[in-house]
């Protein structure tokens, strides 16, 4: 594990912490979490399983209840018929990942992961002593990779692709045209696709969509972190053909046992109309803080090469304060006060011309740190 | 991963649960877990951070007040003065032992854990590409490991010991002597001494204990599942030196970013006056109904060559009924309704000739399991 490089983004959130403890007022643009907790009737579930379970291990799968309710929303949602049994509940989409790639990898085996994007993904495939292969991608095609650009980095051991949809740190979504043709290229390899769909929902000019329309030998993972504001809980959930359920149960039994308990009656809430309603208007207050960010970074000469469609990220060109990134962020929270996160943490390909600005605070503090930096940059 | 075999605990769960969806009453002695829940003042914490937190990630290693807590807790009840940054806090004791053994192993590393033993122990080496070496033990010794054992069975590739003191399936404690001679030893070599200490204060006869008192260089895995009967909150931890903390900091962050917020906002009400009242009264419940299933097992016929110390389990031995205790356990849940564990969980030195029931069960209820067990038995 020694290989694995910290996660800089934690490391400047120590630093933010830090500083806020000493008495400084941070604003925290670097943390990939909603602001918005989980809604009402969440919160209001929770309380009553409090009171009514032992809170003891569930099923290694999860609650059959939450996994019906998790295929009846797929169903509803999206059109797409599934059965419950092909879903796993995890801890958190970390769990999933673990799962996944801890049942499909072995040693020596390679995968796929377009560049920029989040690091722990990579950091699962080497866990597990999986070979990471980060494929550049371009602005041009939203920072997603295409079926050309995968087609030439494959190779004998590649076993997999590692996508997600909206991405982190660049917030953009796949083409779905694009996607389907990378899903037939990858099932001709007889290789697995994966596709990260956790920020799913937390889209702004187009309707969510899930990779599970586009056949059943797709592996998905979702969470109930970002849309539905549940970070801390830990709950995410993997999708995948029937087939590999046995030996994803047989290494989540082994791994954690089960996920949190607690966390999983919620979640039961999670779907429903009232508690729906609230995650829509948080969507809402997201585009809105996204125009906000976008308008005030194009005036302080940020350039952002491809328009985000989701998630709360905003992937900035710094290149022409003349500064990498890295230094520009850790200079930034220290005479500003101001967190973001530099490219670094999301790949080799040109880490140091961009940085990542979360926009999950409100837009009164997202002026506020507007106009820090705008002061920053002026002072130069 | 497809040389991980499956937990038969779960399997026999899983039986066990299907039984009793078609309506059939079933006793669960197979279930490692407290039939208590959290106490009160745990509940009323839980409560309370529901309403007053967003619940969104913590520290990797977990709220800095709450590792101060059970910093303390070390000191007061064991005058181990420990200092909190050695505390990561984790996601169950599975998520220790995960960042500990990934933290520590190299592929083709070797570990020594006894035989019977904790099933998941093992295949943590094994999902990191160590190998698990089990080395027999004897009833003689409470199916603890020698100081002799470990050495007659080291090798020029071992890098670590896991012990357990209260062990599962045994529920016996390693003698503070052993132990010592074992650390001596284990630091001799320039290896790693790891003690699952996660049914520590669940003991009966003796205080409890912690492998801490021997030295700073030995890692101690605990969980608030057991005592704290805090099982499907997912919450546990790890002690080790302090020089190992980023390493570990590191790993948690890729595999799971932060253990369950509530739980660890909850847990801070664990080790107050009013929550160990309650588990010291629940540790005497427990001391009753060993007594309970010990005397019954005895007339029956079961013999029970290593008296439990602690944990809530009896490992016994069903020789004397002709069959494999995997043959006894299957048709015992079938015709009897009492759900119980074979040995082959738990090893391979001679797992058909015991099984494991656990004790986590009203007295009531025990008395029963006993009576249909007796005329289970009378029947042939």
């Amino acid at each position: 594990m020694s290989e694995i490089e910290p996660f800089f983004v934690m490391e400047i959130q120590r630093r933010a912490l830090e500083l806020a403890a000493s008495g400084r007022d941070i604003i925290h643009m670097e943390i990939g979490q909603p602001d918005f907790g989980a809604p009402a009737p969440v919160l209001h579930r929770a309380r009553q399983a409090l009171q009514e379970s032992t809170l003891g291990y569930t099923e290694t799968a999860g609650l059959p209840t939450l996994r019906q309710t998790i295929a009846c929303w797929y169903h509803h949602r999206f059109g797409v018929a599934l059965s419950a049994d092909r879903i796993l509940l995890t801890t958190g989409a970390s769990g999933a990942f673990m799962v996944l790639l801890g049942s499909l990898i072995n040693p020596g085996d390679e995968v796929l992961l377009p560049d920029p994007g989040y690091p722990c993904n990579r950091h699962f495939v080497r866990m597990f002593e999986g070979k990471a292969h980060l494929v550049p991608t371009e602005a041009q095609h939203g920072f997603q990779p295409t079926v050309a650009q995968l087609k030439a980095h494959w190779g004998p051991r590649t076993r997999a692709v590692i996508l997600a949809s909206p991405a982190n740190p660049t917030g953009t979504c796949i083409e779905p045209a694009e996607l389907e043709a990378i899903h037939a290229w990858v099932r001709e390899q007889g290789a697995a696709l994966i596709v990260d769909e956790i920020y799913q929902g937390l889209v702004y000019e187009r309707p969510p969509y899930t990779a599970l329309t586009l056949g059943d030998d797709i592996f998905v993972v979702n969470s109930f972190s970002k849309y539905f504001g549940m970070t801390g809980w830990r709950l995410g959930w993997l999708v995948g053909p029937a087939e590999c359920q046995r030996a994803f149960q047989r290494f989540a039994q082994n791994a954690y046992i089960c996920p949190p308990a607690l966390p999983q009656y919620a979640a039961l809430e999670a779907f429903g109309t009232d508690s729906l309603a609230i995650c829509e208007a948080q969507r809402e207050e997201y585009q809105s803080r996204r125009a906000v960010v976008l308008q005030h970074l194009a005036a302080m000469g940020f350039t952002v090469p491809a328009k985000p469609d989701g998630a709360f990220y905003v992937y900035a060109d710094c290149s022409a304060f003349g500064r990498s990134s890295s230094e520009l962020a850790r200079d930034m929270l220290e005479r500003s006060g101001v967190a973001i996160t530099p490219g670094r943490d999301f790949g080799l390909a040109a880490p140091e011309r961009y940085v990542r600005l979360s926009y999950s605070q409100s837009s009164a503090r997202l002026e506020e740190a507007m106009a820090r930096l705008r002061h920053y940059l002026a002072r130069g």
